[in-house]
């Protein structure tokens, strides 16, 4: 044990992640604790769900990006509790003690008070959700090949992404396509272009923080892939082969089987673990009410950043939950810890928006930079060039640009692997006599 | 139902496959039945073991790879039983008539009656094995970094390859390599290349099928990256810390938590089905004993190719399990039924040994071409050319090469995700203080 300072970052996404690395030359003994032993640039999970990249093209193993960084220890483990009075971490497996804890656990989706409808409807935050979303939509294809009953076929075809934001956006796009372009050919009893890919949304445009305009483009981005747009259709049951919906006073029912959830998120339970041993508050989704400076009421050694973090000091609005925000406040925490050593203080976070852009299949995205607003093919560059400059430490840039070249020019997505438990069609004995 | 001839093959590996691609110019029905969605080049499993590769780079969709052929149609479906009276497969939802049948099933690991060995063992034959080998060895070292016991981490720093055939010769340079290079700076407690990798072969060489002087430069050439080459030492028992082997008189025990398995194969248990139902007869390792045309006796309409056949006609001894056998009785039985629809009937099947490569590690491998021995880096150049001729279907070729010489390079496995369940440390509560 040494007279340093002891900084204890938990989670190794983009704000515990950033903290981290600009505290590599802080006088400091830095440990960042995750459960999972890589990165993952989730900005890209979908693309992994609809097999055009494969997990270890957006991910990174934690220990090889600080491996030279001589401050910070990488430590693979669950953490359970805090215990504020004595500044420890509880691990699963022993305690880690801190003198300054940057919360950085991320969130869930969330099922507003429906939990049960997970198992109907999966969601899309790690990389086990993305190859079961990739099993899930390979498997509604394969079935639907075996089957003789023309209900459960359209059944089998019929694929509803639930929830507007980028991550259904973008997640209906790459259905649309694969449907219409990459199985092409695939199957001789039906064809993959028969499938209908519905997107619900509750507000009344796709994409509600985006300006108007680009709502719109997209709307027609995807409707070209095939996609149908519904807004205003708020779902209210989910089963394993049906969805209920409430469009103004009518009630709607989708057959499907295939159901992917894209609606809404909650903070990590750590968060309500932090908070109560705190003392501190959470808002509706679970997240914590952090102060200007990002810390806890009276915890001036806790920190909370990121996705976890509700900070409404700048617009009076929370801030958004993406990854740029997180990055600029695992920097402004490490700026903070920096300046309190020099016995100095720094203004409240300040967010500076760089802008929001969202895909839309193999050529077209969305782009809001402030006033200037790109959509379709040089929307679809941008959003392909900036992804490429941020994803240095997954495996090479190059590699991941040939792998998106390649599938762009031959529409093919070669990561269409069925893997894990339950690999076989789903078909009933009656009706697998179709061969 | 058309009065075409009806050709089912059970089995989308080397032998399958081929057989089916060969078969696309003949007047027929072909259905290729496979449980997985995709063919697997499964000489490359050992990279995915050990985090160089992604399991999409070395797999390609069987849909994709025939979707051009309009004979032809693949069903992702598990086979249970033979109706032989009747020329129908039994699957598990429904039967398939043939008129031709091709047996291509593959092996399984085999633990000469040891089954129980498999849970502390794991083997190499699967995507899914190939996760769970990189899971165990990426977490023995987390482990070791969590542990403070020394005997403990001892033991999670012992990885124990059984077996000095290809596969265990190319998991144990893979492993020296993880451990020598691969990890460098990566844990904070422990140094990765204290770790051991020892290669236990019961007879007196390694690569026993090759000339004696290749088996003598592989030895060198593991020697060089840290492996433990042990041979004349026969396995008798294992147990999820430590393998009991036994030398000349001498019993020993190696500790170790990590242990793989590359000794053995048997056939598929759909061999002893089908041998059952026509009469046939099976080896020791369950393959079917085949006729010179690789049909079984009295059953001119059924052929079995591959590692799940024995055909002993041409060397007296059965022929090799390498791809190059089930690629070349592939494209024998289509050019057999081809001959037969014109009333023509074909000699034996006769084997080319195009030649036998093993690679050990990042540059160095070696190749028996008949009189020409090559190893050291020439072998391995060699070796990296001949795959990358071969990897055709699995992605773009271009990608895997950029993937390889990025990881030659670097010495970098990006690739090295811990996923699936059980993704923390096991280490003991009494022993997990250190951090």
């Amino acid at each position: 044990m040494t007279n340093q300072q002891r900084i204890v970052i938990i989670g190794g996404g983009f704000g515990g992640l950033h903290a981290a690395t600009s505290l590599r030359n802080v006088d400091a003994n830095i440990t960042l604790i995750d459960r999972r032993n890589f990165h993952l640039f989730q900005p890209l999970l979908y693309q992994v769900a609809t097999g055009a990249l494969s997990p270890a093209n957006i991910a990174a193993p934690l220990r090889d990006i600080l491996k030279k960084q001589k401050n910070t220890e990488v430590l693979l483990a669950e953490v359970q509790d805090f215990d504020l009075a004595n500044q420890e971490v509880i691990l699963a497996d022993g305690r880690i003690p801190y003198d300054t804890l940057i919360l950085a656990a991320g969130v869930r989706h969330h099922y507003f008070g429906n939990d049960q409808w997970e198992s109907s409807a999966p969601g899309l935050k790690t990389i086990e959700d993305a190859t079961e979303i990739r099993r899930r939509v390979l498997l509604a294809f394969e079935t639907a090949e075996r089957e003789t009953d023309p209900d459960e076929i359209r059944k089998w075809l019929t694929f509803v992404v639930i929830g507007g934001g980028p991550t259904g956006v973008e997640l209906a796009g790459a259905l649309g396509e694969i449907a219409n372009h990459t199985l092409k050919h695939n199957f001789r009893h039906i064809d993959p272009a028969s499938a209908k890919v519905i997107l619900l949304e509750g507000t009344d445009r796709i994409l509600p923080p985006y300006p108007i305009d680009l709502s719109a483009r997209a709307a027609e981005s995807l409707t070209k892939l095939g996609v149908t747009v519904r807004t205003n259709a708020i779902v209210t049951d989910i089963q394993p082969d049906r969805v209920t919906i409430r469009t103004g006073d009518q009630t709607e029912i989708i057959d499907a089987h295939t159901v992917l959830w894209g609606a809404g998120v909650q903070g990590s339970p750590l968060g309500r673990r932090l908070a109560t041993a705190a003392g501190a508050e959470l808002d509706r989704a679970g997240r914590i009410i952090v102060q200007p400076d990002l810390t806890l009421p009276n915890h001036p050694e806790i920190f909370v950043i990121g996705d976890l973090a509700n900070d409404t000091h700048q617009t009076g609005k929370p801030l958004p939950g993406v990854a740029q925000v997180a990055m600029q406040q695992g920097r402004y925490v490490a700026r903070v810890i920096q300046a309190r050593q020099e016995g100095q203080t720094l203004p409240p976070f300040h967010y500076r928006d760089l802008g929001n852009m969202a895909t839309i299949g193999r050529a077209a995205a969305v782009a809001d930079l402030g006033r200037l607003h790109f959509s379709g093919w040089i929307g679809w560059m941008m959003w392909l060039f900036i992804h490429l400059l941020y994803i240095v430490q997954y495996q090479s840039r190059l590699l991941v640009f040939i792998q998106w070249g390649w599938s762009y020019i031959t529409r093919n997505r070669a990561a269409r692997l069925i893997t894990g438990n339950h690999i076989l069609p789903m078909v009933k004995e009656k009706d697998a006599e179709r061969v």
